[in-house]
């Protein structure tokens, strides 16, 4: 194939170099917006009079036809193509001739291949969006179909107070959310359009370079040419907005591999997203959440390599900046993987079990709410707190409810005891008493899941 | 000390675990924002009648005395305090007495400490926002001092097209204005009252969380207590802010280390800022921006370290997320540092030497303009690019410049070359010749230091 | 404070900056080591008649003088001092006057830092070790308390197989053991004297370097100038046998988290390294085993930041490299209060339940031990493994017990099922089973022990 | 395909999962381990009589046929084929039928990969060290040709001293002898052998572990069941010496680099490494080694990936282990690059100037070479050390050389100066200077260089 560069070359270069610089593996991912990028070049050529027109048309045609075959599928990479930008000029010159060496007037690669990947981040910012609101969407309705479900409630990986099971799920709506904004952030920081920075100082065409930001959708210009080359902030943008979802997609999934332990016996995780062993034949292993676990790291592991390779280089381009496509598909596509798999995976969950079902309820499960009846009764919250923590103690050492104490006895510790004392030890009275916004409160959390359904919709 | 839990505990702490959880070395960076806190959610009990008019008012006295202590520097922190919560509670019980005890009514540490970091975080965002803003100001001034000074461009670290160095200091003002959106990114963030939650659940008090948040300036109150609790996303946006700018440091150091070797001799770097050598005397070398290169690796690791920590955490509160303090404050500091050190070490920057000014400049820097040449000419830039590939490598081998080959000679490589053709080696004409927007043409580069002075008026 | 350079400089060092580069703070960790490396360098000066024989007096004197302050805890650091070498100068020029001056020949602080570190590295390596044959033998105690109790062994955290709760006690001891490899090799890999490497090229003295090594225990002399004050591979080393140390300690924390939760209700952690919540008064929490886990994110960290600080420095000392130090010396003492607090913590967990005691244990158990049962009958492995999935799936859906299907049925499974078949559903038969080496069957489990603490002793 | 389990599977896999879970994209890299593992256990079952002789027999056959398949590269995977270990098994079933499910007795995937694995890492790590030893050759031809230039010895890139260009390039073969060492490392971490720890437990079969280890070359066998399925300490280990090559790897990057810029003007890279521009027609980059020094941070990202992952995992087998392979046989091919990438670039690197041909020199770098002058004199360093300080800054303010400064003059300065202080001035006597071993003195460099050429040959 022939090289985009090279007349001044006497040698050709190291076959194991050349395979081991070629970008055409995964750079292909952006045939598309690079075709579309030069596109917008030509016309805005073309319109500046800086190409003849006759040259431009046939570019445009030929272009044309090669965005038709990429969308069909049908675009073939030469063996020989360095990357993407060769690839497409390669094909293009033999489609059209000639003509195809005007394309590459007043632009280097160097801000093509920044245009190609701002356009990249851009649509697979809004199309995560989407997924993530799916899986928002099947987690609503997880927690919808589970509203009835107390479990224990953990600080510490310890069983802590009875909350709605719908709760904890509402709460990973909430960091989902979170997700969204992060990769709307990345959306905004790709909008610059840096075509007509060339190699690094601009061209001595007379470009116009707001009518190719137009043509190509973005809202503004990059001001400075040597930024406009060396900058990949917005990949960075993209890449930690996803490694920050892949530590809450981390966090959902040991809840889940917790929550579905036969000790726990919260959840059972559908089959169709677990497998089996090759010697223990009951075994049903939840891998699928193990895997998108682990993909956590994969996805702070690319995020960390773009940022390692940024460090100390100096401006403008270098060619290590090659290495952030790879790093950027991969947690993009990670990213889709797992947002596929959890909307599905969660539609299949099942909570099973609910405190109020279970006999022996660990009752220091309610010291809270007992603190809180003390508070009630008039003594300060430390006070209160003090008090209860002795009486657990009490009866951790006597091997006793606190529930069967006697109120003769309880008003040894606090004269405030009374017998309405025992109406606390409910795990649903527990979750109804919580008042404030935002709390366990099933009718808060009904609320809240409403204003979400309707917050989501189209 | 007395602490704020243990009436269930019947052995008290080892002696080396506790120092080793032991909190207060560094989050006593909290102390004011602890105390604003308490201040907020206190007045609320009292306004819904959750603790005695008496005691809050009690309360309310002590702990603006403790606030007034902390502003002048004058708040002691008892030796055995575990962490800024408990310490300021001491101090308040030692002030008030009994009182004190209802200031934790409705609150866990859980909701305390998110509210203290939203608030710290809230604050420095604004703060580095300001900090930057000052920087950018010494390189607005220094790019107006140095305005005709033309030094080769790099790509690859070689050289490649001339350009205004003010241009280059133009590019590092536009990696700080995307620092700065990022900082006030994360104090968006941050922007969520979460007190209330409490320990996960919420609280059985009728609480006013919208008058705390009022009180406190933020904008809205967290949806979802396990969430609020949970989360640490803001602390991560922050880490990420710090890191981002501080790999656009580790490249600004770089790039001054370079210029200012005698190799390339474009600056000299303030002596100031430089340190000696204990055995070499001659050495003036340039420490702080190597510091500050390597302080983009801590940026780094500080982000990485809280990363790390959340990954795979189960909801709610675990203690793991007890060390996002040290990580946050650290970068903190060493961001303040960095913005105070390169504001008034780029002042002192002196850009040495322009190429104009040189005997025997490499004129290959010459090559696109020779190239643009031929396509005015009607040469596709692609033949162009080719000719004068060719064109250096003869003149490489006959080791001649190329502005002495005579126009009979350079026919042979195309016939479109003519006398004028040696208009284009000088630097000064590169550069003016340049005419897209954002390029490195001097009158575009004064213009937009004009329009960052402007913009960046307080 | 007299600098150790300075001579060509007009302007002293900006305040801030000053205050930025200074390293005493975490340096003077080096303190002995550095006097002690001095005390070498100068004997060897004496010795090869480069320095005046009664100048080296003084100066032995003055350095053994320090170096009994330092072990006395009484050597006070000037308020000025940059680094711990011009802290140990100063204090020496106040004892002995001019003499000190020559202390400083035929050598840099670039490879007396090294020697500095190298030192310190290598007594940690042993410091470790011995530490880590502490844990180890907590553990084996542990584990041999704990001989009769039988839980379920976990994969994917799920339960698989019974095991002995002391054979996955050994498992620890066993990584603990690699553990002590890694430090053995960072030990190794720092055994090389730096001294004389001066700063970068090596000196025209005619120094004795094996002289000096000798004085100071290494083993040989680093051979190439520039390599001795550019590496820091040891440091590496060190830091990534720490890190890896915690990723294992980062798993037996998870473990021990999951086995005291009440739902997996297998060991008490002791009260002395838990605390109690401001809210709940009933909670334990595991607190020293979550703050272990995290620090296994920051014993990670440091080794990054060590790592991306040296990424791409150009030959030979960068003052980047200054950081290293505050790393290192974080990791080790992290390191050292893991081990101090996990050797406390093991021995105080108590094991409580056995399987053996409990109804209704979960037969899916010994569905490898079924498999294993009708390859005895002549089965191969696959089929086995086919026909008890195919009955465990019958079970589940009819929630029968495996035990309870009545021979004549399980023969329309495999005709090779017989009576014989409900003696595998006993938990101690299942681990009594066990044939292989290193397996849990209980008698080899008590031999690993029994040769772990022979090994172990001093 | 036929799964290696799911009896007890009444749905089948998500077709979406199915994909993302399988790693025999990546894993079919240890095919040839697979089967050679595979072979030992059923040769090992055989002996011990766990499965009938014929069985062994057709499988020992169908394994070694798979075996000369993969060698000849004619092993075709099914396209459902799960992760290696299943295709080989549905291979074998295809040629010998029914015996095939003979094979799985007494294993579990969990110890069969572990085993692959091990024996991957082992024999990789054999084939890095010979190919490091291939690019020190390299680089010992490259210090025998350059032997005579002369150059600045830079510390903080800055120039320092002179010394020999071969002197550093014998600097970089001492970090590579340190990069084996970490590799032989590696080999011995993965030097135990885990089958027969099965899933965790062990098995029922009296099998013979010291046999399959004696067969496939371990020279010992794990001796805890459940930490040989847990344990990733030897791919990590690898990861690391990767890694730490990697940084070594990126230094000399930057410092060729360097040289190579037309300031420099060092070394001249062959062209067969470089790229050109597709803009700049004279361009010559160094893209090889821009590209080498961005996979460091790739190489750093895939140490880290591991470590993540593995942070926290509660014991044994996870399935988040699985992502292991992938940034394993990325690092490991990664340096395979590098080491056959280099060991050809270094053979075509010109070292093009020698600073003893140069006009003038800056006399700065002959610093040290003063001070030791007026030490020799008998002044203390310390003093000596000022007065060239105070020496360099007369001249910088005058504008003067030092060599032109009069003795007279001089002496105003210190009395020790005389007329033979003027010889200092020449490189080739300041390397010649040195004397203390691993310095820069040429006879000292080449008889290391000899030393290094007898150690490295076969």
């Amino acid at each position: 194939m022939k090289k985009m560069w090279g007349g001044r070359f006497k040698k050709s270069q190291d076959r194991l170099f050349w395979k081991f610089q070629s970008s055409i593996d995964y750079d292909k991912e952006l045939a598309e917006y690079d075709v579309i990028g030069s596109l917008a070049h030509v016309k805005m050529l073309a319109k500046c009079k800086i190409i003849p027109l006759k040259a431009s048309r046939a570019i445009i045609r030929g272009l044309e036809e090669i965005l038709k075959d990429i969308k069909k599928g049908s675009f073939k990479i030469g063996n020989n193509a360095e990357d993407i930008h060769s690839a497409v000029y390669a094909c293009l010159k033999n489609k059209i001739g000639a003509s195809a060496d005007y394309m590459h007037t007043a632009r280097s690669r160097n801000d093509q291949v920044s245009v190609d990947m701002r356009m990249y981040v851009k649509d697979k910012s809004c199309a995560l969006k989407a997924m993530v609101t799916e899986a928002q969407k099947s987690l609503l309705s997880l927690a919808e179909r589970a509203i009835d479900i107390i479990i224990p409630g953990l600080t510490h990986t310890q069983q802590a107070m009875p909350i709605l099971f719908s709760h904890q799920v509402l709460s990973y709506v909430e960091m989902l959310e979170r997700d969204k904004t992060r990769l709307h952030r990345a959306g905004e920081s790709c909008d610059e359009m840096p075509l007509g920075a060339c190699a690094l100082a601009g061209t001595s065409f007379a470009i116009d370079r707001q009518y190719t930001a137009k043509l190509l959708g973005f809202s503004k210009i990059s001001q400075n040419s040597i930024d406009a080359v060396s900058d990949r902030d917005f990949v960075l943008d993209m890449l930690y907005s996803i490694a920050v979802f892949f530590m809450h997609v981390s966090r959902f999934c040991e809840d889940m591999i917790l929550f579905s332990t036969s000790e726990f016996g919260i959840i059972q995780i559908p089959e169709e997203f677990c497998t089996g062993s090759s010697i223990m034949p009951q075994k049903k292993n939840p891998d699928a959440l193990e895997l998108l676990r682990a993909s956590s790291a994969e996805a702070y592991a690319n995020l960390y390599s773009v940022m390692i390779m940024m460090k100390g280089l100096p401006l403008s381009y270098n060619r290590d900046m090659q290495i952030d496509k790879k790093h950027l598909f991969d947690s993009v596509k990670k990213a889709e993987y797992a947002l596929d798999i959890l909307t599905k995976l969660i539609i299949g969950i099942k909570a099973e079990s609910s405190m109020g079902d279970k006999q022996g309820i660990d009752e220091s499960l309610f010291a809270l709410d007992a603190a809180d009846y003390l508070v009630r009764k008039g003594l300060a919250f430390k006070n209160a707190h003090d008090i209860i923590g002795r009486l657990t103690l009490y009866c951790t050492e006597k091997c006793i409810k606190i529930s069967s104490v006697p109120v003769s006895r309880l008003k040894s510790f606090s004269k405030a005891f009374d017998s309405d004392f025992f109406k606390i030890f409910s795990v649903k009275k527990s979750v109804m008493g919580k008042q404030s916004q935002g709390s366990t409160n099933p009718v808060l959390v009904k609320r809240r899941i409403n204003s979400w359904v309707q917050k989501l919709k189209p």
